[in-house]
């Protein structure tokens, strides 16, 4: 049996250890390395001391296959990376001249001078391989030891990201010996983690590679496996337990589901928000192309915009209160008549922090959903947390009924 | 001269080095140890591996005086960081009796027999000191050796949040000997970082820690000494630097300067969006008591709700297009008129990635601000970036207008 190939990845920088930055090049990175079956077994963050990084290095070059290593390679004196790993791998350094006209050449392009600082950024470790930056000044470098390959990348993400499609692919292909994993995501809306996990349970219990991400109102079940027709098999079964609470597959976003949804059924959309004050039309109208079926919102947070732009009658809302049946409904069915489109959705509800009462607590959200003649539904929710989540739980809570009826009149 | 203290932070939990989930609980115990003036040296993520936690473990304790463990304390088989502890230090593991009854307790108060595998999470390593969890099962432990302190936390959030509170800081308070820092943030809207950078030049030469984090359109300017005195006047140095660019201090949002500002002035406010597609309208309220001031948002995504619920007359929008200032100018208008605003904010652009043209190219929004008898300002941008960034971008623009004309009338 092959050995799997082990890899470790180092992000450099001492912003990387305040309380702002987390080190998010490492995802980046991963997923190239699951791709090809490689095993991540570390991965660590140090600041920019020379003795450190290098103790750091010595360490893992000793421990793994492969080192990832990321920043440390712009042109001050903080960029210590080079001379870390000199230090740690007993090698040399010295100027490339061509890098050093590469750089000059970047800056003139902008019509400016090189400054002297950025010669570092040509120092080249001996015997390392030099990996083109187009993107930026510092070219990344790759070391091979007997012990381990060692990357040394920008923390650029963007200079990252075509350093790893251009060298990084090519040397995995190359050298990497693992099975590599293909990953497929079913998405989840409106439903408790708890809840997912025991539907799913036969699932679990035939497939091993089943994760759950869980965020509020929404949870992607990840299928990973060397085989696809395992993962394809596996992607069925979830289906057949979790039925029609899949709203999509991958990366594709709820907002994005339903307008695929409207535009194959030629319908258009508006909205009509209290508490959440625009974020359904928001999340809508963030996919490109969305004018060909949202047609707008109207946002009634004050009670006279209700009355005065979306028809509620006063006495409505004096005998039933905001969050009410009778006040959303009449808000779905406004907003449908007044922007004139086939479908409109409509919330109102106590977010809180202020505002509730022991018959409608904060936490009670009203839906409705006017759908012209085929009629207006309706729903109460009792949302759990914060002023944030309750608020962003409802457009789950909105776009996800929307689908389901959207769903319901596709066949 | 005494020496600071120097911490590291090791996370557990094979999910942490997937594509997936990055380790923020590092960040909260950052904070903590900022506060205390403990140097954080380096951070570390490893999987649910007994013998390779057990290894970095050995070095991290032979490196720094304070380890901070967060993770692996589940009652699943996954769950090894106790045993890896126990091996890296050469101690004995036991179950607790207490803990058992505490956890038995728990389940019962939720009408639940306690599952067998919570045992584990009753095991304590000889020596240690168990800090309570009321907020889960898994206690967390302190460990003293000779070398250094180690803290085990468990990794869920709010678990960990509460111990450090209740522990960690006051650990920190009785041990730590370096100097608390104190800190202060600074914030901007709408300029580039190379312009503050170069404003804030002066501030530089004179205070040493000046830090700036820069997001789209959202500078933070952080400001760090153990002196209260100096940060006091490193604010004043960079506010006389920035002017009216500082729009608040600490976390205080755009969104709640400009609440508290309409509050103090007495004045109400709407929004009419066309690109931002209520995003403006979503983000006044999420401030809490913001319908005080915000009465609502007519999102003109389609034309013809720009005409019939804004007013804009159909020739201005035939000769003109939809992006141009009579638009946005009458719509800032019709908004104020129609929900009977004191003011009311309109925005109108090219978000793309498609819609664009030679004279009005992608990124092209207008902004218009409806004053009553003030007037109605009106202005052009030109922002970068793709189409979230553009929307994001025209929310803070049209904030940061909103708020400096506040300011204007202010005393």
């Amino acid at each position: 049996m092959i050995r799997t190939m082990r890899a470790a990845i180092l992000a450099i920088g001492s912003e990387l250890l305040g309380t702002d930055r987390l080190d998010t090049n490492s995802l980046a990175l991963t997923e190239s390395l699951e791709r090809h079956g490689v095993e991540l077994v570390a991965k660590q963050v140090v600041g920019d001391s020379v003795s450190r990084i290098a103790t750091t290095l010595r360490n893992l070059i000793a421990d793994v296959d492969l080192l990832l290593v990321t920043g440390g390679l712009g042109p001050t004196s903080d960029d210590v990376t080079r001379e870390a790993v000199a230090q740690a791998t007993g090698r040399g350094l010295g100027e490339d001249p061509t890098i050093v006209e590469n750089i000059r050449r970047k800056f003139a392009s902008f019509g400016r001078e090189m400054p002297e600082v950025n010669r570092r950024q040509a120092m080249v470790i001996d015997g390392a391989e030099v990996i083109e930056n187009p993107r930026g000044t510092a070219p990344g470098l790759v070391l091979s030891l007997a012990e381990a390959t060692v990357f040394l990348f920008p923390g650029v993400p963007r200079e990252l990201a075509r350093m790893i499609e251009h060298r990084l692919e090519s040397w995995l292909t190359e050298n990497a010996d693992g099975a590599p994993q293909s990953r497929l995501t079913l998405r989840v809306a409106c439903l408790p983690e708890s809840e997912v996990e025991e539907l799913l349970a036969p699932v679990y219990a035939e497939f091993g590679e089943v994760g759950l991400l869980a965020s509020p109102g929404d949870i992607r079940i990840r299928l990973r496996s060397a085989d696809p027709e395992e993962l394809a098999r596996a992607a069925r079964a979830v289906e057949s337990c979790l039925g029609d609470s899949v709203y999509g597959r991958g990366d594709e976003t709820l907002e994005e589901v339903v307008g695929r949804q409207l535009r194959e059924r030629g319908l258009t959309l508006a909205t009509a928000e209290s508490c959440t004050g625009g974020w359904i039309a928001q999340r809508l109208t963030a996919v490109p192309g969305s004018s060909d079926y949202f047609l707008g919102a109207i946002v009634a947070y004050d009670d006279r915009v209700k009355i005065e732009q979306l028809g509620v009658p006063p006495e409505t809302l004096a005998s039933h209160g905001a969050v009410s049946r009778q006040v959303v409904e009449a808000m779905a069915e406004g907003a449908a008549e007044r922007l004139q489109a086939d479908w409109a959705v409509a919330v109102s509800g106590v977010a809180g922090p202020g505002g509730g009462s022991d018959e409608k607590p904060v936490g009670t959200v009203d839906v409705a959903l006017a759908r012209g003649d085929e009629g207006t539904d309706y729903r109460r929710l009792q949302l759990p947390g914060d002023r944030r989540t309750i608020r962003w739980l409802t457009t789950q809570w909105a776009l996800d009924l929307i689908r389901r009826r959207l769903a319901e009149g596709a066949d």
